[in-house]
């Protein structure tokens, strides 16, 4: 799809600064792709909708990650999960995106996956970096995105459970497979 | 058994440092134990042998958790994992230990596990304040255990899993499925 058109559709759904945030991942997933070999296109097109369902009712996220057969146990921890595999099934639907790689970046965009493709890493760490993202220990991970991508992903991954512990909030158990999947392999590597 | 004789059977299997550190544990348990209406008498017997097989060779540990039968996985994580399962294998074997709580609380007193008993916590909760320790965050912890035994838990788990993070190493999924499992059945309780 072309990108004006894409645009043109999530801006609908989106507010202003979450359009804002948008274009940001587009803009730093593509640089990502471009600096680690990925199919651009393809970035650019799951950074668009990456967000696609944020502001979707809660119910009709759990209603819909209830009948697609989505995994249950996402209902139990925070809802700020739920947009990405709801989001996923609703870009196809609505917006007749069909590629896999790109609905699987849209889905695991907020939990991850053990055994993360490019796309999906590319994506989540865009979403992360973006400029307009301003926190403590963004700097860092922008400069380690920089150098090595997995290592940019991995201090997310951690960044993120750390501030859920400190909110004494769940922490969804395939993040935490994630950022052991990628230490661990890490480990073994050297 | 009696405790003179429980203290004399560890005192062999441990450094001079630990067998303090184990002396302390089992203080503070049957402490924990009075407060919160556990059965003292496990408390100290599981105290006193929660850390039997800590300076076992690690080919040791490695082999009893190979070939009795428990969770693979465990060899992936940290090793000091490991003296828990293989302690809990050891004290019935080599001390006659034969009493299945006791066991579950030596053996799960590394890792944690869903629903933890009473016992299992008192031990966990024991292990991490004892007045030997002195580490960030360990008073803080005190004070929960005057309070609420769950409370400190949490937060015993909690500060386990951010220490890890920090060092970049893998976090062992049944602690943190502990932890989430004590987060969301208090979200559930309130």
């Amino acid at each position: 799809m072309e990108r004006s058109k894409a645009l043109e559709i999530v801006k609908e759904h989106l507010t202003e600064h979450r359009y804002k945030h948008t274009v940001g991942v587009m803009e730093t997933a593509i640089k990502l792709s471009d600096k680690y070999g990925g199919d651009t296109k393809k970035a650019e097109t799951a950074a668009i909708f990456h967000d696609y369902a944020k502001f979707r009712p809660k119910e009709e996220m759990i209603e819909i990650i209830k009948e697609q057969d989505m995994k249950k146990d996402l209902l139990l921890y925070n809802g700020e999960l739920w947009h990405a595999p709801a989001g996923a099934y609703l870009v196809q639907k609505e917006a007749g995106i069909n590629d896999p790689e790109i609905l699987d970046a849209i889905r695991y965009h907020t939990s991850g996956r053990k055994g993360m493709s490019l796309l999906d890493k590319i994506i989540f760490v865009a979403d992360y970096i973006e400029p307009g993202r301003h926190f403590p220990g963004v700097e860092e991970a922008r400069k380690l995105a920089e150098k090595n991508l997995d290592e940019a992903l991995i201090l997310a991954l951690k960044n993120t459970i750390v501030f859920l512990l400190k909110k004494n909030q769940a922490v969804y158990p395939d993040t935490i497979e994630t950022y052991n999947d990628l230490v661990l392999n890490k480990d073994n590597r050297t």
